[in-house]
């Protein structure tokens, strides 16, 4: 039955789709297939007993704090303990640089409704995180995307957007999503510069920074930005908007993230947030405050490290070994992604019904490109399957391809 | 120092400023001022043991599902519970007509993403509420405000403010922020006539619909709407979207609250809470549907009633007492709110500062007028402070008024 609603709707839905990504999810929820298309973290590896403890703990001690209303930018103490972990990566911040947000996509609309204007461009690495692209869709943004290698986005050709005129630049340094590179520290310089030169601030979203196997860690590209006006007297003067996540430390469940930026923009982004949800839950900000409690986070992500770590050599493998020579793909140091080229003649799309009779999914690339392109591309996930698990589904999927490759 | 982002912020945000009443609750936190000021829930109903031990039982049966990511329109348990409850107030909707949202202020946020234009009109009981304004006011809403009296809306007035045309209509039909009137069921009834004369929608906001002290239960203006056009054969035809929420039934710190409409609008608003911040707390939906077993509701509601119904009591008492006769109130069967009108030479907002000094606050009314006006009006807020402390509230603040209106 029609309502009157369906002939109301804002002009700003009519670019809005479901995510394409989350169709996908529901078509590969049956036991029987394989998925590589979600961004899950391992259940294994939720700090189950903590949150418990930590729940009772704040409901026993503070229960007239934790259930009632609460603070647009978020729960004191917590600020202060993200601001102090910040300290240790460089960033030299206040509380009152910090403002808690509802998970980092929350973050990530606040900026589209404080800085998008309808047409304005934002510099998008290509490939680019989709959650960005829908959130800023709906504020009818256009892209300016730069192409990357294996040290993330090229720098020349982020000169060339830039001279194209842009409100900011979007990157996420450590283990993209979806392409799993990280944007090398020679890199990170350059950007820092450039954006210096056109006056153009940047959103450094780094959901997965800590999730590092191996290789060094590299300062954010805030810390880089700071260093580089060190002139100025300031360790951070808020050019860099900083984004991160609990979700992948502690658990997304509980959908507690943070945003880092000038006083100024803080304040401003708080006024937003006021209108959009009020606040972010107390009772789960005061949970993740008690959970972090004596350092868990450090002696956690240890846990998630070596987890990670062993499915990624686990799919890096089974891929040496089981997909054909034609085809390519990312060696992520950390993060949840690796990202897989085919030859340019497959598309991942119309791929995706063949891979899913033979029981395996991926997530194609082809809707990260912010202006199209990259068909012939897939984004794999490695956290959620354990690695008997990813070594099956890799055998599928490599069966699926070679099929494609060599019987055409 | 200046960051590049002051330059760029989108023409929404010229308009979006720091919500008034925030900023006077922040002056009013002082442990000696007595505040009417607030819209908290009295802490002592705040079902706390329950609260703790439904996460422990969350994440003891099912924490894979609490703390992962999970559906953007909620978990499916708790969607069902939401239907079979409303389905006692005549409300004949499945999971599939519902929505989970981050408080009822991401509904409201959501709705003006799903409909409003820059200029589009929304017509408004005059005064309404705060919220629902700062939401739509950064989609570039214009608002056409309809008189109030005892029985809420002024039907007449409404059919002129839907004959200049708007998007939808806004109601608060139980115990309104921040008036504490009733909309009558024949004015409900016309409402819904108006209504469908005019093609116009509904969106019914109701918090506080189940708090209620005395009289009858009347029905959402959803249930009338759909008896109106029983012919139809539907229950529920999604004319109306219907906003509650758990706030003020169980607890506002733990940001779960509900939208209902038709399916098509569902799996809209659904797309736009994508964007917006992915999904609602894993673990705080199926907390509440914890707590919420074997009726718990139905029996902590009487809880509530009894204690705001003695604060309520006590505000009149004294109101009747010690306030001087040239000013009036409402006298709300239910929720939270009342609200005074002062002589019409007094002012709100210029008294506030005296109050302050006679150690009481309250918030001025003028700012819940979308178009102007009610200068000499006052919202004030009776579930947060207890008997005692109205009392001595309401005496400063009768004080305050004697002295400004008997010696002018």
């Amino acid at each position: 039955m029609e309502t009157p609603w369906e002939y109301r709707y804002a002009h700003r839905m009519q670019a809005m789709k479901s995510s394409f990504i989350r169709e996908i999810l529901k078509l590969t929820q049956k036991p029987e297939i394989i998925s590589f298309a979600g961004g899950l973290p391992a259940p294994k590896v939720f700090p189950v007993k903590e949150f418990q403890e930590a729940a009772h703990r704040v409901l026993e001690n503070n229960p007239e704090k934790a259930l009632q209303y609460g603070t647009t930018e978020g729960y004191l103490p917590l600020r202060e303990m993200i601001a102090k972990r910040s300290a240790r990566y460089g960033l030299n911040v206040r509380a009152s640089n910090i403002s808690i947000t509802s998970g980092s996509q929350q973050a990530l609309d606040l900026v589209g409704r404080l800085f998008i204007n309808r047409g304005d461009k934002v510099i998008v690495e290509n490939p680019s995180y989709l959650g960005a692209l829908q959130a800023w869709n709906a504020y009818g943004a256009e892209y300016l995307s730069v192409p990357m290698d294996e040290e993330g986005m090229i720098t020349s050709e982020l000169e060339k957007a830039l001279r194209r005129g842009a409100k900011f630049i979007y990157v996420l340094p450590n283990f993209q999503n979806p392409s799993g590179v990280t944007l090398s520290l020679k890199r990170r310089e350059e950007l820092v510069k450039l954006a210096d030169h056109y006056g153009t601030p940047i959103i450094e979203d780094d959901p997965y920074g800590q999730i590092r196997f191996e290789g060094d860690h590299l300062p954010p590209v805030a810390v880089v930005d700071s260093k580089f006006r060190e002139q100025n007297g300031s360790d951070y003067n808020g050019n860099v908007i900083y984004l991160s996540t609990f979700s992948k430390l502690l658990a997304p469940g509980i959908r507690i993230a943070w945003a880092i930026g000038a006083e100024s923009v803080i304040k401003r982004l708080v006024q937003a947030k006021q209108g959009a949800d009020l606040h972010t839950s107390s009772f789960n900000q005061m949970a993740v405050h008690e959970v972090s409690q004596n350092d868990f986070i450090d002696k956690h992500v240890e846990v998630i490290r070596a987890t990670y770590k062993e499915r990624r050599d686990a799919m890096l493998e089974a891929m040496d070994e089981l997909f054909p020579p034609e085809v390519k793909w990312t060696h992520p140091e950390g993060g949840m992604f690796l990202f897989v080229t085919l030859p340019t003649e497959l598309n991942a799309i119309e791929l995706f019904e063949k891979a899913v009779e033979k029981k395996v999914a991926y997530v194609p690339g082809a809707p990260f490109h912010a202006n199209g392109g990259g068909e012939n591309t897939m984004r794999l996930n490695f956290s959620f399957p354990d690695p008997d698990t990813i070594r099956e589904g890799i055998a599928r999927l490599g069966q699926m391809l070679k099929e494609e490759i060599y019987t055409k």
